[in-house]
């Protein structure tokens, strides 16, 4: 496969260029009589719209989504869903001077070294505008996590220097950087109006969570719910790491300190990030990945042409100067079609043994 | 799929129980003239063998591994390689008392409830035994990715507070952490020393790289290269995260500071590990992974039994006080296996366009 | 997988119902630098299309299909290539009286059991209008197979009584029934006639071949060429069965009768339909499919409804006396892509061994 | 995938040649608690078992399978169960004189062209030894489907021009060639002795069925059951043809002749083979499988050699006259992993829409 679809019951394969006549996608595996409209799925796209706040690229994206099949009389039929964005505001010319330069930090140059080919318009699949349709699917996945009890949700937990330090879950909601401490979040709209000054940007911290899962959910080998997540989540634009539970600080933990100890009222902690051995254990799933600074920056940087001689390359465009920004709905999204994907194939090979031992409570963390 | 097999085109696929007649498994994908032999897999096999060092478990594991299939004359003929290691030092009784309760931090919990069977003599699939098959198959990948001009090597780059200082690549493989800091490994000696004495354990940090890799491998979405590194990565034993290059270090980084700006001499930097957009830049690849304190401990914990009762769990085994000390040859073999299966996908997707661009030269990083 | 992709390498994924908005499907795994044109694929959804003749349905459907993506300036981009037909001529009040009542000899009665939900406007992805998106699929197949010198043909062998007896390919396209006997091919112009006044419906038997192929095409064990023929060619709408070569000819055969003896000019017969142990000859490709008489008909049958009592059904619609008189090209499309997506696996796993035997002619058969 | 894996959710993956140490086969997929033992699967093998009667060849195939994993207190797992059969009875001598040369309708030119490499004894993976690994895993799946009211069964139904007349599923056991028909078993048997003396042998048809399935398992577009049973049935070695219920009869047929009427007591007739749209529709599956003559004769036959030039080949070994005698076992095997990967894959997505609508017998066919 050329790596367009994700999930092995819940599959995910997408089709787009951000300049091209639209995007879409098939969603195959989801089971029938799942109720879903296309408003649903606008609610989640609308999340992640840019041109929502004047911290986000301006560019006009009304990403209205059609659902073309597997819904009949409001609920899925278990038929392949079919999903389309037309593209709307496609502007190439600003993409015109860089046509046959490689922009630092681009895909452009692996790129044009894998096809041969370049759709200099807007970087084609590496663009941002891919993971529409990510959130629409994972839209589709959250409906069926809702009916087991399951909720995804993400938040923004570091922009640059500025962290998160209070936490609210309602106030995720009520600012454009869905951070959830209000008084970091106006510091952050500062912060994002001084770099689109100076034309330049940053990197970004996102954190996401499942609640409701039940203890025995994944594999133990290659297919750990957490290599899967790890995958699902490494898969995002700009994604350079990701964490589960404790992640990097448990390079420098110990196991009594690391092991998250379990009494009949419920484990102590959750270092674990509520996934040992690749199965999970009941607690929240608890991930968090690290977002790179967007490349497309106005300060002239060095670099080279189809011919290999050296040029400056500014991109114009119109840009997040952090990536971040928009990022926590694509994150809950793929979140959400890795715990589907899972639950299906746990449906499948479900035991017919019965365990009496007792569901123990997460550690409030 | 349950999930025991990793790879589209390389695929491999595992079986196998710490406490069982064997491990073994079936690697397909691998084409035909490639020169194997048992030696070849012997070889790494014993880099991560325990019982090498005092630093590690002080279990027996001969691991002689045996090539059932696909090997004719030397060579490998194309059909599938099946590979057999059988157990021989099984001590189960070191695990009967530990037979009806959890151990905190193991995966026992989560497959009890998954399997409602419990194999409890060395934790089954989630025994570290496991990553014997891994490693063997990953030497294949090592066989093929040579003959590529490509080489896999690691290092512990950490281990708890200790960070290695000074770099040499010969200084690896002659102490037992493949630390690349003679100074530095022997602090780890003496720590680890501490560590049994006290009955407690310690995370780890190991680093990963590829060198000789031309630009334009991977694919730009779901399967982008660092998106199955990731998944590989982490589904190695005690992973709780993953970085590709800058990792989570580009959180606070600018977009000016990250991008690795390109001359006709080359990259001036390396913050993106060799991978952007999914697809190699030619640079080298670098992946850091972080690994958990071990939670098999002398030091009690508070823990439940199969009836929900609180227990208080003591570990005995013979267990390594630091996981990383014997996972560099595994986050090796996973990363070779990930890299043969993209250059496989890349031959099969190659293009009949042909570039003029010429490859530059990789950052000196 | 809920089974709505095809192909490991070449992989095809449709959706879509016949009497939703329209009908769909994402290519993946196409090489960039491939002409490709909504023409191209335009011709051969023509060859199918329905009410071309007065021996076919008289349902119109312009299927005008659009390319969403994956083509740039010309040519494949190597991204994902998203098709699209909108649907039209949709009366579903043709349908409206059967809603609640099983059609004999329809999927009908095992979709309600599996889905709990029923699509009872034209059965849903059980409609022969699911298979346009096959035809445009194989279209970028056929692009691809002509490149490399590989010629993928069918035509209607037999139509119930009816065989045909002489052989033309110029006369294949020159009868609505892909009908290779000018003669025959009259013949059946008034059976189906007679057919459609005594509201009846026929079998067919299709024949597809493939020239130009190298020896050495498939795999040995399960992934077998012809299995893979076979799988794709049973999942076509009506077929009830599929051979290779002699087929069902060869229970009668002795060994000595049935062999395909080699001279260094050639092989003296080809029996084997060009696969032998999964991987071609380099004789031509050879299968048949047999394709039942279609279930909508005039002639009152016996049947029960939702509730289980006992109906007599009369399908009004509009619909084929014979469907197989539209398959040739749909078998055209499942072995080209069957084929296409073996040429990938074969670049993927090629040997670097040289072989110095020559390759021998075909059978003239 | 080099092809060497079967089934979606309960998966077959299978490696060794005829001739190396051993064969084996890693069962991925199925569920835990399920009782398992060496000892059913050994009665499987056995019935497969060559050397058993004087009318198969006289090799001698201890064929003592180990169940190396998956498996603990007697019942599987819920892990990967890896089963391994050593080889003893190598004779590679008897292919030496072979070595160079073609044997006419083997496998042994189309695998040289793919591998340039060749595994002269016994052909390798084309031999009919690698179907012993199919029997053991459809051991597997038959436990499985017994737990749920479905049995599997086959027999000859035709030997050259004899054909089973009379049916009686006691007598399919009786004799050494799975005919339900005592009177045809025996003039079999003096066609076998025939067969042998003029160094010659004959094809074979064998039918398979499945009883006791609900109606709605299966999938509508690529991964029909139908689809996938053809695919499992032509990866069979020497098969060259594959039908469902009337199979190529339906090309005469009317469609008021081929339609099964349904009334409240059930289907009127089984014309599809118990599959409609590639759904189950509750009666019982029938499929007829034809398998070719043998090619290893000892009538000399026209071949050519590694360099091409005109050789005459008799090929000594010892083989079966008729290879269909041994293949009913096989064929069961294959359905029986079909039939559970369907219904693994039906839990996956079952409807949580429940269905009035009473389930109808299966005719009396």
């Amino acid at each position: 496969m050329a790596g367009n679809t994700i999930g092995k019951l819940f599959t995910v394969t997408t089709f787009g260029e951000s300049h091209g006549p639209g995007l879409g996608c098939i969603v195959d595996g989801c089971p029938p009589g799942i109720p879903l409209d296309e408003g649903m799925l606008q609610q989640d796209l609308d999340r992640r719209k840019p041109g929502t706040s004047r911290y986000t690229t301006q560019r006009r994206e009304p990403d209205a989504v059609r659902i073309l099949s597997g819904v009949f009389d409001g609920v899925t039929t278990g038929t392949p869903i079919g999903l389309l964005i037309e593209n709307t505001d496609q502007r190439s010319k600003d993409y015109s001077e860089i046509k046959d330069r490689f922009r630092p930090a681009h895909a452009d140059y692996g790129y044009w070294h894998k096809y041969g080919i370049r759709d200099y318009r807007g970087g084609g699949r590496s663009s941002a505008r891919e993971t529409a349709m990510r959130v629409a699917a994972g839209a589709i996945a959250r409906q069926f996590l809702l009916a087991q009890g399951i909720t995804v949700r993400g938040y923004l937990s570091q922009m640059g220097p500025i962290k998160a330090e209070t936490f609210d879950w309602n106030e995720v909601d009520r600012n454009p950087f869905f951070c959830p401490d209000a008084v970091k979040a106006a510091e952050m709209a500062d912060y994002i109006n001084s770099l689109r000054k100076e034309g330049n940007s940053i990197g970004a911290r996102i954190t996401v969570t499942a609640t409701g899962l039940m203890p025995g959910l994944g594999e133990p080998v290659f297919d750990r719910l957490d290599a899967d997540l790890a995958h699902a989540l490494m898969s995002i634009n700009a994604v350079k790491g990701v964490e589960i539970g404790a992640g990097f600080g448990c390079v420098e933990q110990k196991g009594t300190e690391h092991r998250d100890e379990m009494t009949p009222e419920g484990f102590l902690s959750n270092h674990a990030g509520g996934i040992l051995g690749g199965i999970t254990t009941g607690q929240d799933i608890v991930a968090h990945i690290a977002l790179k600074p967007t490349s497309s920056l106005l300060v002239p940087g060095r670099s080279i042409d189809v011919e290999g001689n050296p040029v400056e390359v500014v991109t114009k465009g119109r840009h997040d100067p952090c990536v971040g920004v928009r990022a926590t709905p694509i994150a809950e999204a793929m979140m959400s079609i890795v715990l589907m994907d899972h639950l299906l194939r746990h449906r499948a090979q479900n035991s017919d043994v019965s365990v009496s031992t007792p569901v123990i409570a997460g550690a409030v963390s």
